[in-house]
């Protein structure tokens, strides 16, 4: 098994990132491709006792930036770290791609003509997901941002896809899958989410409704649907609650001479809380839909949130992620009826895939 | 000047909210007509030094409860105390109506044909609002719950009457703008926001662009506007997630003894945090759009919280917050094209309202 790893992804890239390939190379034994500008990955390799590791290197001379525009970046730079890795994976010289790049632009250079990847026959559209901390353990939000207006069968599809991946990578055997929503109540959601849920409660999956965002954090779903728009900011909003609650506690500790003396006091527990929270301890989360394992791990990854999305990358192959979900696609079928779109329903045993183009 | 109180509102109703009334008529002097079922508020007016203060009360029978149908209630219940304080306002015997009961309920009654107060002409769609704190000071978000499925020229009514809450109520003099979205530039957002987007550009507001969910609680605007259900999940999201980071530090500071002790040095540190993010300081949020001052307190008030919100309907009312609305909804066009209602343009200074049924 072969993992490609964009070495020009995080914000602090090619240090961290070549530094969780090493990391994850002596740990799991797997052969780790790193892509990016030769010269530059042999030195900072040399950096480091990589001496005998499964590492190699395949030259790619250009970077596409966290800001900018993903289409048009994979179009202007057909040899970025991006677009090489994605070609890589087409071309079956690798089983995983895993990059903590521009998201928006591994979902283009998946999906555009070039070195494209493409959709699994049946896929409507591709999401981004995203695995978070609940009391419970962890959930997977999709879509986080691929999507921003979703028909209901793309919807349906995201829970589809995302219990298949709850079940295979995180290991949970018969996931619990909601609609995020304003409301519990069926009657809840807006139009899109309505329609989903009428569909999802007519299928086989473990569907357990509306779930408000409130619960999404007391582990209400493992596997919480929306469309990327929603998705988006309910994940921007959780980071960005928690990071001013950190910022105002620390103020608030530090003004107060006694308290300040308890916060030393409690520092082992403020460190226990953040690690529960750090994105790093979950590794990456999967690109859905498209027709390879996909992992985007986050901009501000350090060595180990690299290697531990290398471990995810290596699971969902060691799994057959994408076969599953193809398999899937296949079996269950979505009816469209009329040119709107609309939802009628959705049954699964079935091999029709009316309407659905499957690039 | 007489402000409405729903006594059948808050979790905790009647007790908390009639001791809210008590409190406000103290402290503020306006009369403050109490609606509910007499003999219960008149028991209940007899536990607190209430002699000589302002207060009257209106007979209501019924109650509407949190989880009740809103229009479905309404319709059922027209001796409800959220549809008979209603009617008070319609007819001009008060001058604000104050709630902590069923939100929904209360924007249903204040739209059904009984006893209706009706929307501001040229109004769209009334909006629900809440005032959350930042790291700068407070914000406004609206929609959070009214719409789910917005039309862009919703989303530019939803800014503009903002936009005067603010400046009025809130007292901040230029107000910032903002449309919450998936990322900062403008190509980002779904269709309704970029068209929303789009045409806020246009208009003399202190328009700022798109929020991302990461930057609400840093202040990065003064309104935030969004449909319904998106902001209901971001709203619910801090919660969740407030709620959740505070328990998680509990039990791992319980768990290790010095850290213990720690929290307990460390305690008027996190009661300032808590005081800080705590709603009630905040007083109520507006029902904007209704041809009269609506404010909806949070469910799980307290007198003070109930105080505050009669404080904030008395500012509202003082402030000509609904003429103001008005005014501008009769200044502002929006220009609707075809029959998808798409938006084609906003401008400011004129006097047509095309296709704005005004109730």
């Amino acid at each position: 098994m072969r993992i490609v790893l964009d070495a020009l992804g995080s914000d602090r890239a090619p240090g961290v990132d070549i530094e969780g390939a090493v990391r994850a190379a002596r740990a799991f034994g797997r052969e780790i491709v790193l892509v990016g500008p030769e010269e530059v990955i042999r030195t900072e390799l040399a950096r480091h006792d990589a001496e005998g590791l499964p590492l190699s290197v395949v030259h790619a001379s250009e970077a596409i930036e966290m800001r900018e525009h993903p289409s048009r970046a994979v179009r202007a730079k057909p040899d970025s770290s991006i677009v090489v890795g994605m070609r890589l994976l087409r071309e079956g010289q690798a089983d995983a791609f895993v990059s903590a790049g521009n998201s928006g632009g591994v979902l283009a250079a998946s999906l555009a003509s070039v070195g494209r990847v493409g959709r699994i026959p049946g896929v409507l559209r591709p999401a981004l997901s995203t695995v978070f901390p609940t009391l419970q353990g962890v959930s997977l939000l999709l879509d986080i941002g691929a999507n921003t207006d979703c028909k209901p069968e793309w919807l349906v599809q995201f829970a589809l896809m995302g219990s298949i991946y709850a079940q295979r990578v995180l290991g949970i055997a018969r996931p619990r899958v909601g609609l995020l929503a304003n409301g519990e109540e069926e009657t809840k959601g807006n139009a899109a989410v309505q329609a989903a849920h009428e569909a999802l409660r007519g299928m086989t999956l473990n569907f357990v409704g509306n779930v408000e965002a409130k619960d999404l954090l007391q582990g209400a779903a493992d596997v919480v649907v929306s469309d990327g728009f929603v998705g988006n900011v309910a994940i921007k909003t959780a980071e960005g609650v928690a990071a001013m609650l950190f910022t105002l506690l620390r103020s608030e500790i530090k003004a107060r001479p006694l308290a300040a003396l308890g916060g030393l006091l409690a520092k082992p527990s403020f460190r226990a809380v953040a690690k529960r929270l750090d994105y790093r301890e979950y590794g990456g989360a999967p690109l859905l839909g498209v027709n390879g394992v996909v992992i985007i791990a986050h901009g501000r990854s350090d060595s180990l949130a690299i290697a531990n999305a290398i471990k995810v990358a290596i699971d969902a192959a060691d799994k057959n992620l994408v076969e599953t979900i193809r398999q899937d696609m296949a079996d269950a079928v979505t009816v469209l009826e009329g040119p709107s779109g609309a939802l009628a329903g959705t049954t699964s045993r079935s091999t029709d895939l009316g309407g659905a183009p499957s690039t």
